[in-house]
């Protein structure tokens, strides 16, 4: 009865989110996804594909999709830019949220009404309803009512706040006080590391490749915004007064790599998780030797393959109270319904957008 | 007693040992000792320095030198290519052999007669004699008799066996049947670590850029020989069945290091100690990200700084009896005199030479 009320307050604030997300494509049986069924342009090669809705069957849950972000992987997938090609006609898309609307008789552990988040899967989260196993979603408790803007925030939690979370965690345990720089930093990623940064009293130095953005990053709890270029390390250092930087974040690749890895400190760890310049980096292995600095990388999809349940539950746990209490939160650029999707991907690719373009499939 | 009587025994070999280590220059009160005052090309800015020995200060240890190599790094070192640059005037040479010649009273753990490892220092080791506090100096254990060649090859204790030993054992720990591939193979260091993997039956690829060095290093338990080119990816590929290549060791940089990052297998580790090429690297970071590569480096000056006593000694517990029992063991190219330093640096710097070059301050 708690989740129905809960549904009522949340549906009057639906009334105030633009026209678009009001258009609720989905009546009973009809099912309404995205698959692509050859690599290339995201906006050529997608498509709006229909369906009737299925019975569950035994351990089955079925959800309707709230909200779901598209993700610079998911892209970079659809492009056949992401390490390993998917198996051919694939149906995109990583995390969302959604609200329980069935569930098969052997499910305890989720009841009709529930928020979850969506983990992907082989039926993709860029559609109005997943019916899927139970393991495909994550309960998350009884928040009471939430605003449309924090079941959007909550939307985004599986990707980029988890992969901020481990990069920032995993592979040096900086000490309050000391320093780290990344680029991309007005990436939804780069915001959720400041914010996550500042939450442990670390500072960040936030490199950008374009004026404009200081003020946004500033305000996330960013403590220096700089321009990418060839004078970058000597930027950094002057940035820091000279201490150290022992992390560097990285995203971009080519020149960026190399200047992050031309500013650490003696120890000094960066860890690779884009190539948004599609190039390769020059290494001058020389000062890797005599300043000690230790080359890593890291990709989600891989982290969730080998991680243990454990770290996996932890780092929610962590990520989760951080969303909901305001922490940490992404900018919103705009949101799209399903039939939209050849408009928000191009939106999605679209340089100087500041924020997440958001798959609103049902209006709830 | 019975040093004396080892240094009588050990004396009869000396007979057989090429002319230019029987001039023994060193008479009671005469130093001689190698310094430089500019970074340079070694040949040109090494000098041969004389002084009068001086009397030991409390702590203090005199020991003969009997035998110290040159090693890339002192060269690099000389010329001013060796990461932090040697404050001027500097007597080069980091390791090397010696004999016990007089201790003050205080020191208790050395006795005349008994053999040394030499730990470099203020004073270096490329000189006939070495007075200094006796922590300089690692006493070896009695030994018995040992013959000119094992003497030569405790002489190269301190830094390439050491280098070798903690690149294949502090960074992953290889199983038996794993690969591993490494470039300059041929180098002293190669040769170590084509020994010490051969103990643990871990398997070598040895990547050499001229023809002809195949022969020594299967001799030495290489499993493959293969020459430097733009088609080495494959050709690892195919000297291990595809199976994964999990460590890397590389001294070349520049392409070498590129293609070596790139033969690795998932989750593999790269480690760089030399860049012989002078050349920066290129690195595909996409492709660092898809494959786990972790890029890592290893400067056994630092180490030394670094590493606690109990690890120090450890390693030394392991090599040591290696040396003794023959499984390490590098070939020597030739031996000078300190007047000969020019000719010897010289040597030591010429390609295709297949072994160390030595200087035998003493016969001893």
């Amino acid at each position: 009865m708690k989740y129905f009320s809960n549904i009522k307050i949340f549906s009057l604030f639906l009334i105030f989110i633009p026209l678009c997300i009001l258009v609720n494509n989905s009546v009973a049986g009809e099912l309404k996804y995205i698959e692509f069924s050859q690599l290339g342009n995201p906006s050529d090669v997608l498509e709006v594909k229909e369906d009737n809705s299925q019975s569950l069957r035994s351990g089955e849950v079925r959800v309707r999709v709230l909200a779901v972000p598209i993700n610079p992987s998911d892209l970079l997938q659809i492009e056949g830019n992401y390490g390993i090609d998917p198996v051919l006609p694939y149906k995109p898309g990583k995390e969302g949220i959604g609200r329980v609307l069935e569930v098969s008789p052997e499910i305890k552990h989720l009841i009709v009404g529930q928020l979850v988040l969506l983990l992907g899967g082989e039926t993709g989260t860029w559609r109005n309803e997943i019916v899927a196993p139970a393991s495909g979603f994550l309960p998350l408790p009884n928040l009471g009512p939430l605003d449309s803007n924090m079941i959007e925030q909550l939307s985004m939690t599986v990707v980029n706040p988890m992969t901020a979370l481990i990069m920032l965690t995993s592979f040096i345990e900086l000490e309050k006080g000391q320093w780290l720089v990344q680029s991309a930093s007005n990436s939804a990623v780069g915001g959720y590391i400041i914010q996550l940064a500042k939450q442990r009293g670390i500072k960040t130095i936030n490199v950008v490749r374009r004026e404009g953005l200081a003020e946004d990053l500033i305000a996330k709890g960013g403590d220096v915004v700089l321009i990418d270029g060839p004078d970058l390390v000597s930027q950094i250092s002057r940035a820091t007064d000279n201490a150290p930087v022992m992390l560097a974040l990285d995203a971009v690749g080519g020149d960026t790599y190399t200047r992050l890895a031309n500013s650490l400190g003696y120890g000094g760890t960066m860890v690779a998780y884009g190539v948004l310049s599609g190039k390769d980096a020059t290494l001058n292995t020389g000062m890797t030797i005599v300043n000690d600095i230790r080359l890593r990388s890291f990709w989600l999809s891989k982290w969730y393959e080998i991680a243990n349940m454990e770290d996996i539950q932890a780092a929610f746990g962590q990520i989760i109270p951080l969303i909901l209490n305001g922490t940490l939160k992404a900018n919103i650029d705009s949101r799209f319904t399903i039939d939209q999707i050849k408009e928000a991907v191009s939106r999605a690719e679209q340089s100087g957008r500041n924020g997440k373009v958001l798959i609103m499939p049902n209006a709830d």
